[in-house]
C-alpha cells in the first residue's frame, strides 16, 4: 500500500512504522506543520518522502491516516476533498469522533463512504515523531465507529490495517465512543492538569513538589500530555466533559461527608480497590 | 540494635529488611495482629521472633517503630508505656503526624522524650509483609517531625537507622507536615479512590473499564492502596482534606469555565505539563 500520514507525531508515527514493520506499507508521505519534526520522521525512516499539504499527500495513496489534533481535521478534510481518488481509503487516530465525523461529512459530502473513522486507544504522555514506535498498538484497543454509509469492504480494509499494527478492534457509534472516552480518559486527563497546575500555583509549590512522590507522580502523568492535542479534545467533547466533571464534583461532595463517617469512607476505598484490582487482573 | 517491630506491613518489614542488610539489627522482634502475615514474615527472615504484644516486644528493645495504621498507635503507646525502658529510643511510620504525636503525648507522659516521629515518604499499593523490600526506602525522604522534648543525641539516633535503610532525612513540624502531605499524597489518593468508585457503580462499569488504557491505570493506582490505611490517614488529617477537597471542587469549577475559553484552557494545559516535566528533572 502507499500510506499518506497527515500529523506524523505519536500516533501517525507509530502507525506508519507498525505498517512497515507488518510488510504492508511500499511508500509512506508525510505532511506536518513542523519543518524539524519531519525531517526526523524521514531520518527515523518513519515516512519515505513529504508532501506540502494533504491534497499533494493523497495523490495516488491506498490511505490516508489522519492523526493532527481534531480542531485540525475540518482544514485537512476540506484539502482533501477535491482531488480524492475513487480508491483511497481514510481512517484516522482523533480521540472524539462526532466532531471528527461532522467536519468529515460537511467536507467530504457524497465521498464520505471513503472515511472510516477509527480511534487508536494508545497513548503516551510523550509527543511527536521522536515518540513514535513499531509497537505502540500492539495489544491496544483500537475502536471503529463505522459510518453508515461505509461499506463493508471500505470498514474491512480500514480494518485489516489496524490488525496489521497489532491492534484488537472493536466498533461502537462515535455518541457512545465520546461518552465513554470522556470517563476512563478524558475526565482523568482534566483531573490531572488541574492538579498539577493547582500545586504549581500556590505560593509554597517548591516545597510542595519536593514531597511528592510516586503516588504524585503516577497520578499526575497525563497531565505530561500533549496540550494543544488536549484542548481539542476537551472542546470536541465539551458536553460531555462537563456532564462528567460535574458528576465527579458530586462525588468529591460525598467524599468529604464520608470523612464523618470513617466506616463507610473505608468501604467506598475498599470497593474501589477491588473494583481497580479485579480490572488489572482481567486486562 | 535489638529492633521491635510494631506492625509488620509494607512498612515495618522494609524497615527491619533494611536495618538488617545495613548490619544494624542483630535481633528483630515483631508484633502483628494477623497471624499468617507474621508467620511469612518470620519465613521471609524479616522478624526473628514474634512478641503477643508491643509491651512484650519492647523488652530489652534499643528501637521501637510503630508501623500500624494510625488509628491503632494509641492503644500500641499505651500498651508500651508501662514498661519502657530508658534506653529505648522509639520511631514511627505513620503518614500523618499531628494525630500520632498527641496520641504519644497522652500515652507516654514524661517519657515523650523517648519518641522521635517520622513519616518515610515510601509507599505501595502493595501491603503486607509480602510486599516489604530492603530497597523500599532508597532514596526517598524520610520527614522527621521532632518534638521540643526530644535531645539532639535521640534524634540523631533515630535519623542514623532511617539514614542507614538509605533514606533522604528532612525535617518539618507536624503541622507543616499534615499540610504539606494533603495536597501532594492524600487528596489525590482520595481522588483516585473517588474516581474508580464512580466508574464501578455505574450501570455500564463493564464497558467503561474495558475501553480504560494506561492513562486510567496510572492515575488510578494510588486507588489499589490499603483501605484501613487510609480511612485512618482521612480521619487523622480530617481538616486538611477537607480544605483541599473544597479547593480542588473550586479547581474543576475553574476548569469547567475553561471549556468556553480553548485558548486559556491550554495554557492551564501548557503550564502544568512545564509545572511538572521540571518536577521529573528535578527528582
Amino acid at each position: 500500500m502507499r500510506v499518506a500520514v497527515i500529523g506524523v507525531g505519536l500516533i501517525g508515527g507509530s502507525f506508519a512504522l507498525a505498517l512497515r514493520e507488518a510488510g504492508q506499507a511500499s511508500h509512506v508521505v508525510g505532511v506536518g506543520r513542523n519543518a524539524a519534526n519531519l525531517k526526523l520522521a524521514l531520518e527515523r525512516g518513519i515516512i519515505d518522502s513529504t508532501a506540502p499539504d494533504p491534497a499533494a499527500a493523497a495523490r495516488g495513496a491506498d490511505l490516508i491516516l489522519i492523526a493532527t489534533p481534531v480542531a485540525q481535521f475540518s482544514g485537512v478534510f476540506t484539502n482533501l476533498a477535491a482531488n480524492l481518488d475513487k480508491k483511497t481509503l481514510l481512517t484516522d487516530g482523533g480521540s472524539t469522533k462526532r466532531d471528527v465525523i461532522a467536519a468529515a461529512r460537511k467536507a467530504l459530502g457524497r465521498k464520505i463512504a471513503q472515511f472510516v473513522p477509527a480511534h487508536p486507544i494508545a497513548g503516551a504522555e510523550k509527543s511527536g515523531a521522536a515518540a513514535a514506535s513499531a509497537d505502540l498498538f500492539r495489544g491496544k484497543r483500537v475502536v471503529l465507529t463505522p459510518l453508515e454509509e461505509n461499506s463493508s469492504q471500505e470498514i474491512s480494509r480500514v480494518e485489516a490495517a489496524w490488525t496489521a499494527c497489532g491492534a484488537k478492534l472493536s466498533r461502537m457509534n462515535a455518541e457512545e465512543h465520546d461518552a465513554v472516552l470522556a470517563t476512563v480518559s478524558h475526565l482523568p486527563h482534566l483531573l490531572a492538569f488541574a492538579l498539577v497546575h493547582d500545586v504549581a500555583q500556590r505560593e509554597n509549590s517548591e516545597q510542595l513538589f519536593s514531597f511528592a512522590a510516586g503516588g504524585f507522580r503516577d497520578f499526575t502523568r497525563i497531565a505530561s500530555s500533549h496540550p494543544e492535542m488536549w484542548r481539542d479534545i476537551c472542546v470536541a467533547n465539551r458536553d460531555r466533559l462537563l456532564d462528567e466533571l460535574s458528576r465527579f464534583s458530586g462525588k468529591i461532595a460525598e467524599i468529604k461527608q464520608l470523612l464523618d463517617s470513617p466506616a463507610e469512607l473505608q468501604k467506598l476505598c475498599a470497593e474501589a480497590r477491588a473494583a481497580r484490582d479485579a480490572w488489572i487482573r482481567s486486562s
